[in-house]
């Protein structure tokens, strides 16, 4: 049978030493978040296609893999074929809608308080270029019916324990709230109407800076002196006088919950690392409603993780309100970064066992056996006619040691340091 | 939005006690292989269709999920649509396509022996039933590359390394060789057209016993003195007497190959499970060359891992011969046994941290995060109004303990004494 070798388009084969890396960094993080008090839950790749076509996706709705019925529903004699009529089910595009209906299942099953754990794959039908992937890992971490701060407080603290505990240090948590967006722009004189548009535009500030910011606003011909009202916020407001916002409309519930997070994760971070009120944070997803907050590598310019509060999602898919508060990490982003700076796990030596035909097979099985038990990962391999070129590829292999038997004596060298 | 809150048909969610299971066994086997020197790898779950359906799976070509084209590949204006012009995609129904495919299309960046541990779900639209699932997980090990019968003794000792990790004991291991079939079912005066049917009648002993066995050959008209000669290997060959096979018309090599790995097996077991050959053992693939192995549950009458030595599959998809061994752990029997064992993971201490208003925000993080450092799992939860009630549920939610802060002021209880 002739065979296409190559991953289906824009998925990927992992090597084991990129394979190696990618669970290194699951279990890492796996293991801080349950520390905080997670616990893991599975959902299939596979969901019924109703529940992702009648989601909230936008853009990502068009990139559903849809998979065709089978046997008798499928029927292929009607005339005026439409997708609907061929497919039932799809791969999911996000770990959140499968995460809502799983909580509207198993919720008799689940603590009243459901901190989850999703750790899966998602596919998205991307047009294909290099550094998109077709299928990636997500890495969410939600906390379901709890509206208390200490969410979002312990939320910031586990993920950015998770980042330190992969050895990313040089990082800056930006935080902002849904309400502060919404009261400011409100009082600066905005209408409901502008409201996305104008976040749509504050958003950009990273990359085309104030002045950008206000010609944008120009553009749009909003009334100017709405925009300098608003402008004015970036100017006067700061992480060290949050306060100020109550003067632009802010609702001081929402002034003191960001007070009371910054001030108790820069207790926890003991100065690790900053945390910054960023009146220009919006963050995309439209179903935000509280705290919105994300992790940005100071000297890369892109984050690597984001999140908030989002009290009325849930509620739309279930019928019954649930407040609730996540935070998602970019699995992709940070392994890439880990291997650009050639991270390595730590690693158990490597042995590579080569023995001959002079060796009784049972002395080679033991000898095996006894250096695992002593703490090592052991390959056993028969010697090769030309064993020079072996202790090469051996080191190229990953290798570090190698213990030869001849006549059932052992020798055990360092093959790195010859 | 109205949503179907049930997984798809014949899929499963996983709640966290469930899932946390699924993860421990998972890395208990992932870590006796990667100690036996095996890596793992990663392949997508999805694969391009003409691999899939060229491929040598029997039945399990029809349970294939097939994904819909997209954009302007999928035409539906066609007349005589069949599903090979509206799919092009479809989700892996095992492990070993996609490991030769991975295999042919990696070559040149892998070892010379290359030893994979694979760990991933597959596909099958089965008829729904009862404790029948539509997707599981496969936990595959191979060594490609390698002749030597190291290879066989090493998966073998790997193997049943990892179920005693799990606290699985009482099994043994039943080995056979292809070779040792056709030796003797062609010594017996059976045909090559008649050897596949033998050999699935001989499969049969374990549940019909030997008389069922004849019984069967004979309903087949095959000559009684061929039937007669091919019971005889089952009355005068054991495992303590291998070397009577040679009488029987099977090659030497095939007898010292399964006396070397029987005698090294039970070298390695220290008694601590046994090692017999059975004739009578067929397994179903028809790839297999050489020895064929499985590990069956002493007292429950049902295989948890089973593989063998397979030199002629890879060739057949990359046009070039490669040795190769392998074997399967049948990881959904092995969760549901140790779920049906009530075993649980070695579980840390699980604190419930309950605070209320009279606690300043700060010291409830900093006092969790004290706990955390001294090595338990700790939640921070709101003290509900009913405190009574909210104790039995955290009992019921797996807690041990709960830390109760009171005006700064913390105590510690442990929840399962009370």
């Amino acid at each position: 049978m002739a065979m296409n070798t190559n991953p289906a388009r824009g998925m990927r084969d992992f090597l084991p030493e990129d394979k190696a890396l990618r669970e290194y960094v699951k279990s890492t993080i796996r293991k801080v978040y349950e520390t905080s008090g997670f616990t893991e839950i599975e959902t299939p790749a596979v969901e019924n296609i109703e529940n992702l076509l009648g989601s909230d996706g936008g853009e990502n709705l068009k990139l559903i893999y849809k998979i065709l019925k089978r046997g008798e529903k499928l029927d292929l004699d009607q005339s005026g074929l439409n997708e609907s009529d061929l497919a039932d089910l799809g791969l999911r595009y996000d770990l959140t809608i499968p995460l809502c209906r799983y909580y509207a299942n198993n919720k008799a099953n689940l603590p009243g308080v459901f901190k989850a754990i999703q750790i899966g794959n998602v596919y998205r039908a991307e047009r294909s270029q290099k550094g998109r992937y077709r299928t990636f890992v997500q890495c969410d971490v939600d906390v379901i019916g709890d509206t208390s701060i200490t969410t979002e407080i312990d939320l910031i603290n586990t993920v950015t324990k998770a980042l330190t505990a992969l050895s990313l240090n040089n990082f800056v948590v930006r935080i902002n709230d849904r309400r502060v967006l919404k009261g400011a722009i409100a009082f600066a004189g905005f209408s409901d109407d502008e409201f996305p548009k104008v976040c749509i535009i504050l958003d950009k500030m990273d990359k085309i800076g104030e002045d950008g910011v206000k010609n944008e606003l120009l553009k749009e011909s909003y009334d100017e002196a709405n925009i300098d009202k608003l402008m004015d916020v970036l100017k006067v407001v700061s992480s060290d006088n949050i306060e100020a916002l109550k003067n632009y409309g802010v609702e001081e519930a929402a002034v003191e919950s960001l007070s009371t997070i910054i001030s108790a994760v820069k207790m926890l971070s003991g100065g690790a690392y900053d945390i910054e009120f960023d009146f220009t944070l919006v963050r995309g997803m439209g179903y935000y409603t509280g705290t919105i907050f994300e992790i940005a590598m100071s000297d890369l310019g892109y984050s690597v993780a984001g999140g908030g509060r989002y009290d009325e999602l849930i509620g739309r898919f279930i019928g019954e309100s649930v407040p609730a508060c996540g935070f998602s990490i970019g699995f992709e982003r940070i392994v890439d970064l880990l291997k650009e700076r050639n991270f390595k796990p730590n690693q158990r030596d490597k042995v590579a066992l080569v023995y001959d035909e002079s060796t009784a097979i049972n002395v080679v099985m033991s000898t095996a056996e006894q250096l695992r038990t002593e703490g090592s990962i052991v390959s056993i391999l028969q010697k090769a006619k030309k064993f020079g070129k072996q202790l090469n590829r051996f080191e190229a292999e990953g290798y570090n040691k190698v213990a030869i038997l001849n006549n059932d004596a052992l020798e055990l060298k360092n093959l790195l340091e010859e």
